[in-house]
């Protein structure tokens, strides 16, 4: 498979969309991203790295961060993981309701409650979690230069009503146990991670090797294998089972535009377009990937 | 990959479980079921099949025919199929909410109905839809003694009253244009199928295959990477989730205890053990499947 | 307090608004009806009965039937009143959800699912339920030519999709014990009884007497109590808290545009005007019935 | 009527029941009440106070407060009350549940979410609003002792997750204003108000005189109709239904144990008993006030 040359194809029939959709304008640092960006890169499992568009400008990549905190307390927890559920949550209303009917549990820890609880557990284990989560990413990435956009952060946290309902009322059913505003402050600031399509498919290369990054082991396979089938069923809010049926590959997406996809023992897959569709997914960026998994019959399935 | 001796490694080590579960009792047809038939068949795209245990004792199949009533209407529907839905439900309550909430829309074709919706389209298109059922899945498994158990048919319609619930709901949506007593005996019939494992491997090889079976293309790729993405989000209940991350293979069950499984381009592999869980999916079937995936590394990720 | 110059007054103040709201359309035969229809009659306990504008016209009842058939089966199951709750619904989604997560018990009897299993009561009791509720109706009227219009029957028999969704489910928990079809059969016929304002006040008077009606006793005080305080918490589908709030009496709406209410020890209010708000109440009728104990200050409150 | 003895009667037959019931044990200052209290406590609209056992001990008077507040903020805002709405809440699950569906808008103001919005309309007009509180309860009820127990408003304040999450909710919906921390100060102190039963009947007896108290007017007929309404509607947790059923007088109770009745025209009327029912109302205050009411054949009804 000559991927570059796929890659360009799947650009190249793109362009004429890109702008669709509608950017994040729940923040105002979000809201003034350029539409106009486009960007996919494709990381082999080989080691080549290709790209097309903008894949080096640095994006807010937003909820692909729950991804990496999960992988950050996933492999000690793989027997007991039981303050999170893993089932998808199939509801459109962002899943106050579940957490009620579910005793304070989470669907997955892709929603916002579920990462709220696993950014909980990385600050029962680290004592310095904003630090932690830096050097975990610039690490697997390779490159050191990774920060937080602090003022995304700030404004995040300023307007997170609903993520501090949530955790109040996890705290209430007792599935939260650092200070509320300590884990949302964790939180916001990895959402916050600033990063190019290039950064992240390298940090995502571990779950397309086996566990493996730069020569190290990151995780057992068998955690590997779990975060792709979390990917794959719960990676796109209420479109996880559209993405799946159209795309099939595991992934994550950002309210930031950007999508990470995985084909294990193949490549990482990473698409940036600021626009999104009514359910907070990278219009564009389904296309482009749609496109790509039919055009080279590349998929899980 | 020696698949017999991996298969007969997992049998053995779940020999000590059989029995476990609970038998499905809403039907005596069901309830009268020895619990101790325990059983493992894998079918390699190469052609191979490995049995171990009750492989060619008949089971009832029930909700594993939605799959092969999907794949009878998907392709000619590919790029039209708007009266269901293709996200997992993540509802416990059996949708019948979900279904309300939605406008008469079921969430994916295997929930009940989702199912219902596909048997009117089966009924829309076939003069004789119980007899185009029996030939499609006779030349598929290559068997043409499969048959309809017509006591279990008969009892599944006497006892159907949610589903007849369900029925006249989306009927009253205008999603549902056949008599709904009419697709009520489609439905109970399909599901009424017996099949052994062996059949039952034979079956879906097409899944595996890119859609070709005994050399005969029945769908294009496209088809079948969205029935097998389907099978991932939404194959096991209110359990798929949970399924794909500790087994991370397509499949779906019925609560007969029979659970198929495909790993594209490699294996159909089916388990059947009538015990189920309190999710009604197969529990030793989900143990050994689990088993043979953690053994082996094989899996979808 | 001299009621018909009071009723006059609200009339008129009333005549400008004539005609507003949206006439129910989900049968032709309710279609159909002229939208300038208004009238206004009260029945005082005294004797007395005062109307002004249509208040000899026959109208289709709709769900005022069902306090009714209510008081057919409540007096003999008084303290054993069991298969049927008495809480509001407060669910705007008609129903179907509640029923499920409760269990097939409706949450009060004046909502569609509740009536049916009042008529199933009915049906279980009496030989001929169709005769037997226009028996009923006739006595409490002193007019022994009501009767049900059947046109109007044939026609929600023929569209009554969901109801008969309702009833499957309840069948399905086993809240249900006759035929489905003959539960409609019988809930469509009183669902389209023929009255006027004037018979209907008359019908309802036993609610202002304690339980008398021409002299006789219909039911106990404490049935009394009951039904009247059923109507006051959820006789106005999921506005029975704006009704009490805004009117402050007891009462029930049917679709047909009528509304009756009730003053115990004081009198019987009725009005009609076929023009619905968006919750399914009379627009006009709700109006007047604001205006006039707003202007009398007489309301239970 | 002579209200005294049927008090007395109520109360000796109700004597071999005290002590049952659960007492409310979320807090350690509710959870060490004495469960042997009881009382009950009849204010003639005449000016005769009658009291049986243990009316002059004070109880935390907890939801109860939600009808003075509402009183504080309802006159003024009569005709544009629409930061809340007026229905039953019909939810057995504390309804964050219909809060996150209906946009944040609370159903009723004595549901939790709907106190918090009346405290906040409170907040913004009152420079120190606990001061106001005490000052107007003490003029209602004709005693400048009554206060608040600190030590119950700051245990509730400590936990008080679930309001907390509410409390966010309705600000990222826009409907709450103050600071989330200084409303839940407000609303623990009103909840944490301590009164006895006589001293809570003369606070309620405007809403039996048309609104006045003490010869002054509190507020207009018009309010006090719809404040009595509110209390028949939702004055009961999700057991306003059988409340109105089975007593038929609107009144508000509170975890504490204590309920408050209003026959309009007639009586207030108060019970204490600090042992609830699975609803979280006092169980033999529900048995004495329905007692009452069947005994005397007084009720709305």
């Amino acid at each position: 498979m000559n991927y570059a040359s796929e890659l360009r194809r799947v650009y190249e029939a793109c362009l004429p969309f890109v702008g669709e959709g509608k950017v994040a304008d729940y923040i105002p640092e979000l809201a003034g991203v350029d539409p106009s960006y486009f960007g996919l890169c494709l990381h082999e499992i080989g080691g080549a790295t290709h790209s097309v568009g903008h894949a080096n400008v640095p994006l807010s990549i937003q909820s692909i961060s729950k991804v990496l905190t999960l992988a950050m307390v996933l492999p000690q927890n793989l027997d007991s993981f039981e303050r999170v559920s893993v089932e998808p949550s199939g509801d459109p209303f962002n899943s106050l309701v579940q957490l009620e009917y579910e005793s304070g549990i989470p669907r997955n820890p892709f929603i916002n409650a579920g990462a709220l609880v696993v950014t909980d557990m990385l600050i029962a284990r680290e004592a310095q979690p904003k630090e932690a989560i830096l050097e975990f990413v610039r690490a697997l990435s390779g490159d050191s230069s990774i920060g937080f956009n602090l003022e995304v952060a700030e404004s995040e946290l300023a307007t997170a009503h609903r993520n501090r309902a949530l955790a109040h009322l996890m705290r209430g059913f007792g599935n939260l146990q650092a200070d509320v505003e300590r884990v949302l402050d964790v939180y916001c600031h990895h959402c916050a991670l600033e990063m190019t399509l290039e950064q992240l498919v390298h940090a995502f290369a571990f779950l397309c090797r086996g566990g493996r990054s730069w020569g190290r082991e990151v995780m057992p396979l068998r955690a590997v294998k779990r975060i792709n089938a979390l990917m794959l069923t719960c990676g796109f809010y209420d479109e996880a089972g559209e993405f799946a049926y159209r795309v099939g590959l595991p992934g994550k997406s950002g309210v930031g535009g950007g999508i990470i996809t995985v084909l294990p023992g193949h490549f990482v897959l990473g698409a940036w377009s600021p626009g999104l569709n009514p359910k907070g997914n990278s219009k564009l960026g389904m296309r482009a990937l749609e496109m790509f998994t039919d055009n080279t019959g590349l998929s899980l399935f």
